[in-house]
């Protein structure tokens, strides 16, 4: 992590950095502590820059392949305010920052959660080349689907810190988790 | 409901149109009992034809977008088996069958489901027509990918019924949930 990736104890997080370095931070310790792959998410309130939720992939010891960290955190924020709709007119325009590009169920869940904007750690093919992970058949013209249905995808400046948890995760020897593992 | 959609009594299911009579009897029910919106799912084992879960659609009630039929079904038969991958090697291979074709979301679920086929009572432009319901965007060639990662798309017989879910719901004013509706 570099330094400009520091913690801002959660107050308000106005620095796309700050936000970046939080999900980094999760998508580290999950694969380290053993409670799910080296993913993470956060919504945050783009009016205060306050924290509404955090999400690790939770895929393997939740027994739930949709337990992906963009999933998780979105829903912890909806079940925070009680709203299937964080663009709901009574509440604040949210933002999901997430520390890798959405695979294909997270690409087609965002549309549904309301959020406004979307801020990646990292994109790229250094996901699976590095892990084996397996990103999903992901619509080819993603960004601007997203951009049509009034999402604004960011990409922050964090890819080097993004691909680095990934690549000590492979050190790790950890488990990937694809489906149809099963052959 | 035609007539070659008859119950069969939690018994094996090894008909199409009983396994598709499932979902959209329980479809219908779930908008007019005001659980959630038309939709159902369901997760049969493919040896016994036996059913392992069933979900509708519990987004407004649950407070979460994310919560498609698919989904829940899809969670719930992980849950049971305690397994995420519903296609390990020690468990029999399993199809989901689903009340409409899958929403982008759901579509970008199905290969880390482990599921090995997928049964849909129902396809088209209908449901954006009659319901104002958003499909999102679904990747332009999904039958092809689902395919490409083992998992066999059937189309069953049932569209006129299942079209007809949709309508009696259009007639019944109840709420159209898309995202984003807060503007």
């Amino acid at each position: 992590m570099t330094q400009e990736c520091h913690d801002f104890g959660w107050g308000p997080a106005p620095d796309p950095l700050q936000r970046l370095g939080l999900v980094l931070r999760l998508a580290r310790r999950n694969f380290q502590e053993q409670s799910g792959g080296p993913f993470a998410a956060a919504v945050f309130r783009m009016d205060t820059w306050e924290l509404v939720s955090a999400g690790v992939n939770r895929v393997v010891p939740g027994s739930c392949s949709a337990a992906h960290a963009e999933i998780v955190a979105l829903t912890l924020a909806q079940n925070f305010y009680a709203s299937f709709d964080l663009g709901a007119s009574n509440l604040p325009p949210h933002e999901l920052v997430a520390s890798w590009r959405p695979c294909a169920m997270c690409f087609g869940a965002l549309p549904w959660s309301g959020v406004r904007s979307l801020l990646l750690a990292g994109s790229g093919d250094e996901l699976e080349q590095l892990t084996g992970f397996d990103e999903g058949p992901i619509h080819p013209e993603w960004q601007g689907q997203l951009a049509k249905r009034g999402i604004n995808v960011q990409h922050g400046s964090t890819q080097h810190e993004a691909v680095s948890v990934f690549r000590d995760f492979a050190a790790s020897g950890a488990l990937v988790y694809n489906g149809r593992r099963g052959g």
